[in-house]
């Protein structure tokens, strides 16, 4: 077993001791994936970049919990939707690589249509 | 090295080779997470819950290319700011089993708050 | 002065007195907008179709006030950039009847791409 | 009757002309609210404060259209829910000026517990 298929089998675990798999549709998994992500972004509200880099150090316990939370949903959609995330990241990265070509791309934040 | 460690040195090569860590502070990249969390939840927009059924089979590739994406952002931006995910995750899963304990939380979807 | 002018002054109002507008930023306006947005999004969280219609009563104190964060943030946006926010309504709205054409969207809650 | 009960209405005769209603219930509309306010922030992802300026310069066209977006769905879920968005916009400045005092909150984007 992995480290991600370790991770997903705790998570549902956790699911399955509160007999809670009935609550999770991939449409409300999605959206409390998207709030949890939020929580991340939260902690930058309002900040500056001297703030952004202070925040990410005094409360790096707080962005280590909501970022447990978003991939504890990102795993289990992955599961409940029969999807390897190893498989799905090195399939975008290739498919990244061809939109963002490395001498095209080379330090630009642009969007590939704009390259 | 684990599987989250190698899907992290996967990404980190990616932006290495596009030098884009310039880019990358963290409130950019909670930002850019916000946004590919969007880009999973659309894909279930309207849908009624026979339709996000469908919906989870028809576009099973779509939906494992934004997950893929989410998964980056949280590789990302774990490795800058220095969080262990698998320890994170382990934490938040101690963490909720506190505030959602087995006897009271089984087969509720409130809140702990409400519990 | 019209309705939508009056609510700016309000807020304008709120904003000097307080001399924000140093922070109000669009990329953090807009941030701010889509937290509020997930404040609303969230008293939805895990409801099913029943739950939802009692939610909607039974929170609609709740939902006014996060409504009105939203209003808020878009009216501030919208002056700053010196949107003419019932124009866009309306731009919209004609922009949409081409996209949607009555006879074929009628009851059809597909993407127009998909119509 | 004002501008935001004439925009209501608006918006109304385009959703009635479409028959649209039976598939806005609150939870659906607060989720494209949601997705409406990302599109909006969208257009400033990993522009630094330059790139935001000259960003809402050069693309105030989308912005004004995705705010347009933003506002359609505020009004419609305030006209289904029953709420009176001026009034909870008034009530919520009233709320928000006694967390945020002017002599405390003046020159600081803090949030209110730390003030």
């Amino acid at each position: 077993m992995n480290e991600l298929e370790r991770l997903t089998a705790d998570v549902l675990h956790f699911r399955d001791e509160r007999d809670w798999k009935q609550f999770h549709n991939p449409k409300d998994v999605a959206l409390s994936l998207l709030l949890e992500a939020g929580e991340v972004l939260e902690i930058f509200q309002w900040k500056d970049a001297a703030g952004v880099a202070e925040t990410a150090q005094a409360r790096k316990d707080d962005l280590a919990d909501e970022l447990a939370d978003v991939l504890c949903y990102t795993l289990l959609m992955a599961h409940d939707l029969g999807i390897d995330l190893s498989a799905a990241l090195a399939a975008k990265l290739r498919k990244n690589a061809l939109k963002y070509p490395v001498d095209k791309a080379r330090g630009s934040s642009s969007k590939y249509t704009g390259l």
